[in-house]
């Protein structure tokens, strides 16, 4: 295999930044992902790629629903915040306000471009990330435009 | 569910356009396709969104692999052709000259950005898309620059 060739074709792939957060079993979690397509348009179906073994993974994989929060075109600096795992601290996460979503209760994030609700339909766990594929269920659009393109941040998530 | 937010957040989504290939039991395919994704670093996998019904999901299931071809930026007048199902005319499809590819023997387009070869590990059926899942085997990269980026071509699949 041609390594710098597959490295190069598979970051050429365009991405934004996307801030996923669920609950379940009083475990809450919010994390930037990359990885996010649309897979189906009837029943709206997207899929986000998670990666495995992480604190995501397992409530995600509890709650089977979740909320994918989209950054703003400027919001680079709250991506970077939700790279780590971060506790709730009352109504904020990172320092950030959240509200709960309208269908799942789960935390939303007032000042970005809008939201997804999602339920999982299916999770395939074929490599390290596991391909997490759900229905949206409810969306709300925020006050700034999106998305936050990763191409726009200088960093990358891909190769 | 507030049908206008789903549909422009489901578009906010970057894309690009791709060219999948496919060959078995004497069937060619070859169509473009936007919803795509790197879902692994290790091994490395992607998925691509595959419209059910179709000539390209029928040939891609029974091959259980195909070659994604990376359409350059300003090819939006060759993603056009493979809207529509085309049978090759010796070494051409639609009039573009193509080769094998190196591992799978699929049909690669040397005027492009470059292609993926790759074997299917999922399919998962639960859209009116099948979700597929595959394993990239080779790549190449090719003489002009990708992606073509959907945003660029005023087109839209998604919502």
């Amino acid at each position: 295999m041609d390594e710098t060739a597959k490295k190069k074709l598979l970051r050429m792939i365009p991405d934004a930044l996307y801030v996923l957060t669920s609950q379940a079993d009083g475990k809450t979690t919010a994390s930037t992902i990359t990885w996010l397509s649309q897979v189906s348009f009837k029943p709206p179906l997207i899929m986000a790629g998670v990666k495995k073994g992480t604190h995501t993974y397992e409530v995600v994989g509890n709650a089977k629903a979740f909320v994918i929060n989209y950054l703003g075109e400027g919001q680079k600096d709250l991506a970077q915040k939700f790279f780590k795992h971060l506790e709730p601290e009352d109504d904020r996460l990172g320092g950030e306000p959240f509200k709960p979503s309208p269908v799942l209760g789960f935390p939303v994030f007032p000042g970005m471009a809008g939201f997804l609700e999602c339920r999982v339909t299916d999770i395939i766990d074929r490599g390290d990330h596991a391909v997490v594929i759900a229905e949206v269920v409810e969306a709300e659009l925020g006050p700034v435009p999106g998305p936050l393109l990763l191409s726009s941040t200088g960093w990358q998530y891909g190769g």
